[in-house]
C-alpha cells in the first residue's frame, strides 16, 4: 500500500480559496486541511522551480513589505492595543512593536536570503560503485514545514523567505499577540509571491486564533514533513503533546563559561561580560558563569564589579560572596535557570573536572565555552562537552547562523537529529540518492 | 531551566543490576525506566571511546555470538516451536529460522562493522570567519538510539554492532515471536562488549514480552534520542501513536521501473527481472512495472513470458492484457499496493509524463527507476522523481548501504528529516558546532 504520510494528488484548487482571513464558516478541521493541503500541492512545483524564479519572487516579497508598511503598521497597532501597556509586559510589547525601520530591516532580511546560494541540486560528491554504478546524494527540498512561533513578527518574513528559497512550502502560525501583524505581513509576502510565479499555498498562515488549531495542525503529518516549534516551555510542551509529525525543537538555552586558571584575565572579562549583557534575553546569553578557584581570587572581585555596574544582578556561590560583597547568595535553583535577563549565577570551581561536571549536570546541551590559554583542556573542553555549539575563546552569543557564515538561520536547534546548532538553509534540505547506472542489477 | 529531555545525572548504579532477563517483581515501568536509564549512563562515556577499544569489543561479541552457537540455537528452537508450522507462516518461519552458518554470518557482519572507519570526529571542514574564528562541524554520537523490529533475529546483532561503532547506546526490542532467540544473543554480545571495557548498559535489551512495555518505552524521551522503528504497518502505527522521541521510519516500499520508449530491451528485461524476483519480499524490490506503449508492442509479452517462467504473476492494464495471455486483469488497487511476493502490476503509459504521474500518485517515495538510452528523460526522471533512491538504468534492489557503499545499514529510512535512503553509520551520528576563537566577542 501506498505511504499515506505523503499525498500528492490533491484537487488542483480548492473550492473556495483561502484568502488569509478568517472563514468562520469553515470548522477548525476543515480550514487547516485545507491550508495544508494547498501547501502540499505547492511543494511538488517548489521543488523544481529555478533559482531565478525564486529570488524575483523574493525581491518582490521585500519590495511588498516596503509599500504595504503602512496596512502593516496600522495592523500592528492593533495588536499593542490588544497587549496593553502593562509595565510586566514591556520587554514583550517591545519585541512585538513594528516601525517602518524595522519593515525595512524585514524586508533586507528577505533581501539578503536572496543573494545566497540556493541549496538545492548541490551532489557534494558522487562516487563509483565497482559495478559500475555511480551513486550520489542531491540535495532536495524536506516538502511542508510547519512553523509555530511567538511574538516577534519579523519570523514570519524570515521563515517564508527561508522555505521558499530552499524549495519548501511552509504553513506559519504566529503567536495570537501577533495575530494582526502577522496576517498582514503574510498576506504582503503571500500575494507578492503568487504574482511572482510561486505557486499558489507555498506560503500559507493559519490565521484562526483558536486554541484548537495548533493540535489540529500537529496532527497532519499525512501533509506536513517538518514541525519547527520557536518559543517558551508551554509551546513546546504542547508541540510534544500533540505532534505526530518530526519536530525540531528550538528550545531553552543554558549556557556556561567557564573561565579557567589559564585565562588571560582581559579575554574573560571581555567575552563574559559580553556573553551576559549584550543581549540577555537570548538563548545563547549565559546564564552561569563558572571560576577556577586559581583565578577567582585575583579576577572574580573585579569582574562582579563590571557586572554590576551594567546592571547585573549576580548570584554566587559561598566562595564568590567572599570574594566580593556586591554578590548576593545563590539558591541551589539557581544554577540550571535560565534567567533571559540580567541576571547571572556564578560558581567558583577547584578545576576543569568540577566545571565538565557541572555542565553535564545544569547545561541544555545548547551553547558552552571555555576561556583558556591552556591547550590540553582547550581541546578536553571541545571534545567532552555535549552541546550544540562549543566555544574556546568566544562569546556564547557567537552561536548564532549569522556569525558561523550560514548566511541566514530560521533558529537555534536544540534537536539531536537532522540539524543541531543553527539552522540555515542547508539544514532545511534533505537528500535523495541518485544512481547512475549502465544495467546494473543485485547480484 | 535546565532541558529535561537528557538527563545525564544518574545514579552510579542501579541498585539491581538488570541480567537481560525478566524480572518480574519489576513493574513494566520500572523495568524500561531502569533499562533506559543505563543506557543514557553509558552513552556519555561511549561517546568518547577510542575507535580501538570499540573495534576490541565488536570482535569479541562476533566471536562470542560463534561460541555460544549452542544456546542461541536452542533459544531459536524455542522461538520456532511456539511460531508453529502453519503452512501460511512458512516465509516468516523461515526468516525467523537460525543455522549455525546464520550465525557465522551475524557474526562476519559485526567483523565488517568493525573494520568502517569510525565516524565519530570527522570533521570535514572548518572556516575561517571574518572576525578570526575558526568555525567548524564535528560528528559526535545521536546518545541513545531506540530500535523496534520483527522477526529477523540478525538485525539484533546488526543494530547492536552500527550503535556501539558509532558511539550510541542502544535499546533494542525484538518481536515477541524471536524473544528467546533475541535474548540469547543479546545476552552473548552485551556481556562479551561489557568484558571489551564497554560500559554496562550501552547494548540494552527490552526482555519482557508484555505489550505495554513498547507504549512505556516510547514515552522515554528524557533517555531516549532516537526510535527507528523497523516492521510493518501495525509497528508504523503503534509508534506514529506513542512515541514522543524522534522517529525515523522504515517504512514500506512501492517501488517502479519505468521501461521507457528508448530503452535497451535486454537490458530492460535484465532490470526488470531482478527488481522483482533477486528477493520480492523486500522493501526495494519491484512491484509495480510502467512500459511505454511504444516498446510495449515488441517487448512486454515476451517480458511477461519471462515473468511466468519466474513464477510472478502478472496483473495488468487492459493493453497488457490484449499484448499478453498470460496476464490477468489488475485490480484499481493493485497500484500502489506493496505485494512483497512474486505478484507484479503492470500498466502500458503513453509517455514518461503518464509514468512520472503514476509514481507521484501511487509510489511511496522509496525506490524508482527508470530503463531509457534517452539522456534528456533520464535527466527529468532523476529531477522530478520524488523518492528516497531515484535509478537510472539499474535495479531498484541496489538502493540498499551496502550497494551504495556506505558499509553496512541499518535499514532503509523512509523519513525526510536527518537520513533518508539507506542509514550507514554516518546516518547515526549529528554534529556539533566547535569554534576556535581568540577573544571574539558578538558586537
Amino acid at each position: 500500500m501506498a505511504d499515506k504520510t505523503r499525498d500528492s494528488t490533491l484537487p488542483a484548487e480548492p473550492k473556495e480559496p483561502v484568502e488569509y482571513s478568517e472563514v468562520p464558516e469553515q470548522s477548525a478541521e476543515e480550514y487547516i486541511e485545507t491550508l495544508v493541503k494547498r501547501a502540499r500541492q505547492a511543494s511538488g512545483q517548489l521543488a523544481t522551480l529555478s533559482t531565478s524564479v525564486k529570488n524575483r519572487a523574493l525581491s518582490a516579497m521585500a519590495d511588498a513589505l516596503e509599500e504595504r508598511s503602512e496596512p502593516i503598521l496600522a495592523a500592528n497597532e492593533q495588536d499593542l492595543d490588544a497587549f496593553g501597556a502593562a509595565p510586566e509586559r514591556k520587554a514583550m510589547a517591545d519585541r512585538l512593536r513594528l516601525s517602518p525601520s524595522r519593515i525595512s530591516e524585514m524586508a533586507d532580511g528577505i533581501r539578503e536570503v536572496a543573494k545566497l546560494a540556493d541549496p538545492l541540486g548541490e551532489t557534494p560528491k558522487m562516487w563509483i560503485r565497482p559495478n559500475g554504478m555511480q551513486v550520489g546524494r542531491v540535495r532536495v527540498p524536506i516538502g511542508v514545514i510547519g512553523i509555530i512561533y511567538e511574538s516577534r513578527p519579523n519570523v514570519t518574513a524570515d521563515s517564508a523567505a527561508l522555505c521558499l528559497k530552499s524549495g519548501n512550502a511552509c504553513v506559519l502560525r504566529g503567536g495570537s499577540e501577533a495575530i494582526h501583524s502577522n496576517r498582514a505581513i503574510a498576506a504582503a509576502l503571500s500575494e507578492a509571491a503568487e504574482k511572482s510565479g510561486i505557486p499558489s499555498g507555498a506560503i500559507g498562515f493559519i490565521t484562526r486564533a483558536d486554541r484548537e488549531a495548533v493540535p489540529i495542525f500537529l496532527k497532519q503529518d499525512r501533509y506536513v514533513d517538518l514541525i519547527i516549534p520557536r518559543g517558551g516551555e508551554s509551546l513546546m510542551r504542547t508541540v510534544a503533546e500533540h505532534s505526530t509529525i518530526p519536530v525540531l525543537k528550538h528550545d531553552a538555552g543554558v549556557c556556561h563559561i567557564y573561565v579557567d586558571d589559564d585565562a588571560d584575565a582581559a579575554m574573560a572579562d571581555r567575552i563574559a561580560l559580553n556573553a551576559k549583557v549584550q543581549r540577555p534575553s537570548t538563548c545563547n546569553a549565559m546564564e552561569t558563569l563558572l571560576v577556577h578557584h586559581g583565578i577567582a581570587r585575583t579576577w572574580l572581585a573585579g569582574f562582579v564589579e563590571k557586572l554590576s555596574a551594567a546592571k547585573v544582578e549576580v548570584r554566587g556561590c559561598p566562595k564568590t560572596c567572599q570574594l566580593s560583597s556586591l554578590a548576593k547568595p545563590a539558591a541551589d535553583d539557581d544554577y540550571g535557570k535560565e534567567f533571559l535577563d540580567l541576571t547571572l549565577a556564578v560558581k567558583v570551581v577547584k578545576n576543569i573536572d568540577e566545571a565538565l561536571e557541572h555542565i553535564a549536570r545544569y547545561g541544555s546541551h545548547h551553547t558552552e565555552a571555555i576561556v583558556t590559554g591552556n591547550y590540553q583542556k582547550a581541546m578536553r573542553f571541545l571534545r567532552e562537552v555535549d552541546a550544540s555549539a562549543v566555544l574556546v575563546n568566544a562569546s556564547t552569543r557567537l552561536n548564532d547562523g549569522y556569525q558561523f557564515g550560514l548566511g541566514a538561520e530560521i533558529g537555534i536547534s536544540t534537536s539531536r537529529i537532522h540539524a543541531r546548532g543553527p539552522m540555515g538553509l542547508q539544514e532545511l534540505t534533505c537528500s535523495k540518492f541518485v544512481v547512475l547506472g549502465s544495467g546494473q542489477i543485485r547480484e
